[in-house]
């Protein structure tokens, strides 16, 4: 699965306010919230890297896509992947020209990207010059 | 995008509650939830008919597809599209196999996909019966 992505010097909780606000700027929400590491400690018992997926949405983009196809619903929100690794947190954004790969969705999915794109730039020039802090 | 779909003669509420007790007989537990007809309406304006989208994970299957390939996260949980239609609800649930469409997920994807299919089957046989409320 293709994705927008980068690596930040920062730990996951300043990553996610630093994301959040970044998607905020470009129209995006977060409309969802999973702590996948919470949930299979507490399900599973088993530890991982700290992982979480939140769902981002931009109302204008899912009312238009909506308006193509309500299946499209199948594939929203757009999922951002916050994983903790060794250099800081990894962020990756699904691609929506991936997601809705049908050619009816093509001009949205391109405007989609490109301010997902914006909002992933933005946050490498925001906090990649702050300190990763200390585990 | 493919989905395992049925179409039931119950309002939203009622085919909500269903699926959701036969996800959880299937391993399910539902992560997120969007009502994006009430999203809509608070951030544009625009009235459309009932859709709920539920995120449906099963923390087994999950952490095995993680242990693959933590990016799979940007396709997790699987959607189960609730929307309301003159006949009833149409309930559509993501097919794993073209979310995880790489083959080393191969034998896990069809396992989840039997048992979101086995609960999907199951949503027809306990409330099709039942009648319709009134709008």
């Amino acid at each position: 699965m293709r994705a927008i992505e980068t690596t930040i010097a920062a730990d996951l909780a300043t990553s996610e306010h630093a994301i959040r606000e970044a998607l905020a700027r470009q129209g995006f929400g977060v409309l969802t919230e999973i702590d996948v590491t919470a949930t299979l400690r507490d399900k599973l018992g088993v530890e991982r890297a700290p992982l979480k997926i939140l769902g981002a949405c931009n109302p204008g983009f899912a009312h238009r896509a909506l308006e193509i196809d309500p299946s499209v619903a199948l594939v929203l929100p757009c999922n951002v992947v916050l994983e903790g690794v060794d250099s800081g947190t990894s962020v990756r954004v699904v691609d929506p020209r991936e997601l809705m790969d049908d050619p009816r969705f093509g001009a949205l999915a391109e405007e989609a990207a490109a301010r997902l794109q914006a909002a992933v730039g933005e946050l490498g020039r925001t906090i990649s010059s702050e300190p990763l802090d200390s585990p």
